[in-house]
């Protein structure tokens, strides 16, 4: 039987298991990269696993969305992962160079080659054949210590691209489709692999607008074959020796396939506040928009923002309305000044931006009150733009622009028949200037360049806090009991103040659950030690690590909970706190305050296999708790986390670099 | 006599009094402008005002310090500002557009005007003959009401500048120059108006920088003749119209005298954290420089970036380094762009802003601990970068360039010996591409063009609070006793997370001098008015009038201190709270919480020119207070502050213009 493309990477890469869809797969990983909101504690970990060089063949650190450095924190931050990529060998990346996918596809993205990232939208350059997953950091730490990675191996869906896109739609219109088709939960377990006739109309920008937003279909990644539309764009970006290959058997077999015949397609948008509200875009023209961006991740490439510069020659951005352009890399930047348009864009009323992807989380341009705002970034979840009940739309970069020259949301079919003189823009495809002004690029830092040798810490950079192995007792008050649904939006706050305290985690500790019950943390760190008890789904939401890291800190022991979402749980395991699940009618019975016991050696049950655990409350009934956990998972457990089980077994092992089991 | 140049655009706009120094006159204002964050205040007054429309010749409306938009608040109030543009008729110029100065400067500053603005380096036109003073944002209010502006004849400093600039040094060097000899103390009640042969080697732009820094000597303003260089400058900026020829009486007197030989002078720079801290660079040659940043109001025009751009070409700036360009208007942006300066820039390492002003004021790119930063602003106050105990330098762009070149404070003719091929770079001219792509400029919104033309608050704008006629019966508690030296930074801070609520005074009054007691704000509003005790020099520090508007809004009375800085008296007038001067050792014996009662029929004494007030406390003992202040300054406070006394007025005249006395 042949081989799917996703299959043929992971087999060349496989360290542990077997390619069967829902078992657990370990695979080298070849890349890593991290940002700056991320990457701090990245690091934090890789020092505390005691480790003293990068083990894979390259990791890259970027610093994309704190460019503003609002704060003196900001700012610290990526002076310590400046020092962290000089101390440990990793490449570095200034601030205002660009999005960490858009600069890692330009300068390090390879056919064939694992990315793993500390960032959901690493799947970017499976747009050229990279196979690129998105993890929590420590995963990211333990890869870079040359561990494998483990996930479940996803299905294989094939997406088969036939026709071609007609004028005014776009490979944002592909990915827009599929949100409305699948909706965000449709790509849960699986990878998506494109193939047939339409890819080779694609160019790898365009591929790499799709992959990206592979990302809301909560894909785990997105892949392209490579062809002779990479190797144009690998030499256009001066690494043409980059190129491999790369195509699936015909034999291949998939798990599913979906069809999408792009002659079909016109210009679509998502409307507040979901990337699959997916419609087409003519039926909600005519809305007021006050803000436009180009830009993100999604659409930050010179050959994205391209079109709308050229829509935008002669003409002007509507007074009532504000466009911001900002570039996903210095390179599409400076591509675009060196062509000219930026001149031409500032003259037709743009505000270009630094390269950044803050906008896309509320990091600056943030919309006003009641007011609408087009982006063509990839998510519009409800105030994630800085502001409760935004308005956020979703389109490409013509829709963008032709609403940022009617002042609303317009069809740019029909925008074009109203001015008369409007074409629909060619895709154009850019070249790096290699030659520049003869010097190498000055804002990325190799390991060979580095300007520190030793970590530099500001005042707001802490340790990660290390959990000790597991011991036989388990016992401590109900610290806290909650309802279903909690996310980990409210174990831990994003918002800009609580950001900035993401590399400090005692300082970042005092906000855990505050959004549930603002005395919890306190009383946590009074106690010594105890549980959080919680009814359906704990844990939904953002994969940030700091939800588990934070209540370890205070010394929560573990999780009572009717059940917990999937990358949760995981982070619970990566931070040695006991998952347990109770029924609905213990759930009920068991009160804020309760002293729990969990009556079995708990150490030895967890590392045995046991399923089935007894509970005692208050010394006066007992309950059952479920730990559904796989060997590797218990072993990490009872070792107190990830980090002291790597550490661990790197001390153990004969050289620095931990093999995860 | 001969005059001044000074005194002949004084005497075209005399309304009121004789130029006599230290004698209060009335001025005609022609322009005036205003910023986000003050101008939101200076539209909600006018608005309280009851006016319709804008008297003045020409209102500007910039949005330049929150163009990042960190929170929807700040997005708020440029919508608010476009509104309050809009409806009352002033020009509205959108965030990303630039600095207020700038690009203020390029489109409408005309020698021989009188320009008002609520920024303190508003006198930077002084450059192109423009007579232009900064003030409290109720002052701006009132004069596009048509009110006159009473200050207090400043003596006129003649300037007289011989000889030429030698290579590397610069304008900066000149004002810095001024400041190392005179302190930033040194101009205070003076005008500087520039003279000599020095001067015709001076361009337009290189005069505006010397004229904006005239703010750091303390002066009231500064100021230049015209002549071919002027007429040269608006025909490149394509206004050669608004040529004025402009120059002081061979005769005229002067109240004192300085001379400079440029030619003798060398690249200077300020040492934290004063602007007067000047010293030749070299003597502190050798510093490591994590950060540079060219820009601001005072080195943000085309011809002050070109001088970097020519010394990076061909280079890089040190990997250690972050540098970043945030250039002071778009026009400036886009003429770098189309000359190809920016790709150029880019390629060289520079992070590419846009304009704006809010890094100055710690509004982004805050330096990191511990971290040297050379900027090319005005202001180099400890904090002010956004982090306590910085380590601000001030200098040339030429200055700061070499400092990014070699990671390091440097002479830049030391640097251009050791690197043998960098040559000290020509002064260049600009010119804007006044045909652009054939629109008109689509970031300033002309009254004629406005999009709105009602007022549009977010749920942060409220309205200003106004005051009632005084009584004749005046007592209360002594809420608060503080000590000596408190600043308006102690009375409202100026933090961004306070910032942000600015044109919300019910929510910023909580914050009223909360730094001396946190409590302060809830007893004052529980209580039923009252007053503040204070020691020597109470109110110092930056102008802003919401040191006096917020303790009104709580409902305090008056304010009894042993002495009051100038300009946060004069506030307390503008917003009707008495400011009564006590003894020392009457301050001694008053204690918080004293019942305080002004025994005099109040606003008869306030108005009939009563000096002498006795002062009841607790109804045991009798102390004696000082009110000084000019007949005008007393029908402003028993009115109940500068908006209720303009109101008055303007119901009991013909006409919606009020003349203010």
């Amino acid at each position: 039987m042949g081989q799917t493309l996703t299959e043929k990477i992971l087999d060349d890469h496989l360290v542990e298991g077997d390619l069967e869809t829902g078992e657990e797969i370990g695979i080298e990983i070849d890349q890593v990269l991290t940002q700056d909101t991320t990457g701090t504690l990245v690091w934090l970990q890789f020092e505390a696993l005691g480790l003293d060089e990068v083990q894979t063949e390259l990791a890259a650190q970027y610093c994309d969305h704190q460019t503003y450095q609002f704060d003196f924190k900001n700012t610290d931050d990526h002076r310590f992962l400046r020092s962290a990529a000089g101390t440990f060998g990793a490449y570095y990346s200034r601030p205002g160079n660009g999005i960490c996918h858009n600069v890692h596809k330009e300068n390090f993205a390879a056919p064939g080659k694992t990315l793993l990232g500390s960032d959901s939208h690493t799947p970017t350059p499976g747009g050229l054949g990279q196979l690129a997953i998105g993890s929590g950091g420590l995963d990211v730490s333990v890869a870079m210590g040359g561990g494998a990675y483990y996930i479940e191996m996803p299905e294989v869906v094939n997406v088969h691209l036939e026709g071609e896109l007609p004028e005014w739609a776009t490979a944002k219109d592909i990915a827009l489709h599929l949100l409305g088709e699948l909706t965000v939960k449709g790509g849960v377990g699986k990878i998506f692999e494109y193939t047939g006739p339409g890819v080779e109309s694609l160019t790898v920008p365009e591929r790499t607008t799709i992959t990206n937003l592979g990302t809301e279909l909560g894909a785990t990644s997105s892949i392209f074959p490579t062809d002779e539309k990479t190797k144009d764009w690998l030499s256009r970006i001066g690494r043409e020796d980059d190129y491999v290959d790369l195509s699936p058997d015909e034999d291949a077999e998939y798990a599913d396939q979906i069809t999408v015949d792009l002659s079909e397609l016109e210009p679509l948008i998502a409307c507040p506040s979901m990337p699959d509200k997916v419609v087409p875009v003519s039926e909600v023209a005519g809305e007021d928009v006050e803000q436009v961006i180009i830009g993100s991740c999604t659409n930050g490439a010179y050959e994205d923002i391209l079109p709308g510069a050229k829509m935008l020659k002669g003409r002007t951005v509507e007074k009532k309305t504000e466009m911001v352009v900002a570039p996903g890399s210095k390179q599409a930047s400076e591509m675009l000044a060196r062509e000219g348009w930026t001149a031409e864009m500032m003259a037709a009323g743009v505000n270009f931006s630094e390269a950044t992807c803050g906008a896309c989380i509320g990091i600056g341009h943030v919309p006003g009150s009641d007011s609408v705002s087009l982006r063509t970034f990839n998510r519009n979840f409800e105030g994630r733009s800085g502001i409760e009940d935004d308005n956020v739309y979703l389109c490409s970069p013509e829709v963008a622009t032709a609403a940022a020259i009617a002042g609303e949301i317009v069809d740019p079919r029909d925008l074009a028949d109203d001015l008369g003189d409007l074409e629909a823009p060619e895709f154009e495809m850019g070249s790096k200037y290699s030659e520049g002004m003869g010097q190498e690029d000055p804002d990325i830092i190799a390991p060979d360049e580095a300007v520190d040798d030793e970590l530099i810490k500001g005042p707001n950079i802490g340790d990660v806090p290390l959990k000790d192995e597991m011991g036989s007792e388990l016992s401590g008050p109900n610290l806290l009991k909650m309802e279903d649904n909690i996310t980990t939006d409210h174990i831990i706050p994003a918002t800009q103040d609580i950001l900035m305290y993401r590399s400090n985690i005692p300082k970042l500790s005092e906000f855990t659950l505050s959004r549930v019950d603002e005395d919890f943390a306190q009383r946590a760190l009074d106690s010594d030690g105890g549980f959080l008890v919680a009814g359906e789904n704990y844990g939904q939401g953002s994969s940030r690590e700091h939800a588990a890291l934070c209540p370890m800190y205070l010394g929560v022991e573990g999780v009572l909970a009717q059940s917990f979402a999937r990358i949760h749980k995981a982070n619970l395991f990566n931070f040695g706190l006991i998952p347990l699940e109770i029924d609905a009618s213990d759930y009920e019975q068991i009160e804020q305050g309760d002293d729990i016991e969990i009556v079995d050696d708990v150490a030895d049950a967890v590392r045995s296999g046991q399923e089935e655990f007894t509970v005692r409350v208050n010394d006066e009934w007992e309950l059952t708790a479920t730990l559904d956990a796989s060997e590797r998972e218990r072993r990490i457990l009872a070792d107190g986390g990830k980090l002291s089980h790597t550490k661990k077994q790197a001390e153990g092992g004969s050289d620095a670099a931990p093999a995860d089991d």
